[in-house]
């Protein structure tokens, strides 16, 4: 990477960061960044015209995503964040091989963290079916010496986008998850990875339901702190206030309806989505 | 349409029925049609590289549904059947437009069913948010007279793709949803008309949880119901079996993983998807 900090952590200029994702999931991912690296332009892509990827093949899932990563560096993008855990999961090689820009995905970032929380060495991960298929999450970890048992957890993303966040359905459906994966050899693991970005909108009823021993370990979190590591972006709280002024532009494009996109986001990123476009996005 | 019965209720030849659906779930509305017309050749197309339809925008429907529908009668099709509900509602008319076949929706031979069962002309339908968004099924209920309430239960589809067709969560779920929907003007309503390919599968649970009044009115079977009417193909039940062959031929085509499909496929089709054919669909 060719960005440099000066010494008090701000960037000599601003990076433009292309944030990808199959919809609006990966708002969490841009609400992480932007909580971590305000002073930067914000490209945002949610492919949700194919969305979700949780249920596609990697073939499809590849060939989606490295239309999206070719769109975002035409438009500028310096960096390429794969908010996706889907298409990290299935994509990633790809993608990089695709790109002329650095490209950050989610999966190691949240197994590197998972590893630094795990006191026992094991640790459950939740996310969609294509994610745990994919088996991305365990291989990243057991390279760390860990082990790892994943777990689908397929009615999670639905009953966010129903706007169940706290609902009893949800945490009786948590409750059937959560004991299914902390069983047997894993009754004891104490870190649970949130490997899907529409998990952290139930991340406090996942932390009632988990056992009271589990760390919560976001994917999303974990890669924004990866970001600001190879921007080299000192820690928020090491720069004074004056000294950092916050400004980050955002420019959303969505395949799908930009009033959709627009409406359904605003939940995950946690304020408005404004600038939408519509991309027509050929195959 | 061209095809004439025999007196006894076979056709003089086999016609060749393409059925479309956004995935596996219009495999209710074939299975429907196999048991009232065996006699025929039938092609699939499954558009599951881009399902779900239920959360797009009406444009984006219509763009994948007029392209599955040419591919369709490139390949044989004499009549078009949309089994997918969400098509139906959002892009019937542009199917229609860009066929030289025959095309039956599964919302108006719905609706027709519906409004012969109501003694009280109150409906209530339920479906996927886009069906329910675009009235379709309201419009096409008021046109006869009868008071539609629609209701969405984006929570359905994903439970019956997790198989928890018989399961305490499910039956919770359409509990919430179904007494929002029997509630106010339509606590009398006397039909439900279900208004998703996937709702079959839970019929049982739902007749159980509906109040019990109500009957339960299939889009599937009014479909195949319709098709054999256009078709002029007597009822199954008048037909001496000898003179009856039943060896439907079955080809099916999905833009995803065929194996994908092929195993989810089963489910909804009561048995076996045999012959399946990766197609990659250009925009």
């Amino acid at each position: 990477m060719q960005f440099m900090a000066s010494p008090g952590g701000t960037l000599p200029r601003r990076p433009t960061i292309g944030v990808f994702d199959s919809g609006v999931g990966g708002l969490t991912v841009l609400r992480a960044l932007l909580e971590r690296i305000p002073d930067a332009d914000y490209l945002y892509f949610g492919d949700s015209a194919r969305l979700p990827y949780g249920s596609k093949s990697a073939a499809t899932v590849a060939h989606y995503a490295v239309g999206a990563a070719h769109y975002l560096q035409d438009r500028g993008a310096e960096l390429l964040v794969i908010a996706c855990n889907t298409a990290t999961a299935l994509a990633l090689d790809q993608i990089k091989a695709a790109s002329r820009v650095g490209v950050i995905g989610v999966v190691e970032p949240g197994a590197q963290a998972a590893a630094a929380a795990s006191r026992n060495r094991r640790v459950v991960v939740i996310g969609t079916e294509a994610t745990v298929s994919s088996h991305a999450y365990r291989r990243a970890l057991e390279a760390k010496g860990i082990a790892a048992r994943e777990k689908a957890c397929p009615l999670f993303v639905p009953l966010v986008e129903e706007g169940w966040v706290e609902h009893p359905v949800t945490e009786q459906v948590a409750r059937i998850y959560l004991s299914e994966a902390f069983a047997d050899d894993f009754r004891e693991s104490d870190v649970l990875v949130l490997g899907c970005t529409h998990y952290p909108l139930i991340r406090s009823l996942l932390g009632r339901v988990a056992p009271e021993h589990v760390t919560i370990v976001d994917s999303a979190e974990s890669t924004a702190h990866a970001v600001a590591e190879q921007l080299q972006v000192a820690p928020i709280e090491s720069v004074r206030s004056h000294e950092r002024r916050a400004y980050p532009r955002l420019k959303f494009f969505a395949t799908d309806s930009a009033e959709k996109f627009r409406k359904m986001g605003t939940r995950f990123l946690g304020h408005a989505v404004e600038d939408v476009e519509h991309v027509d996005l050929k195959e």
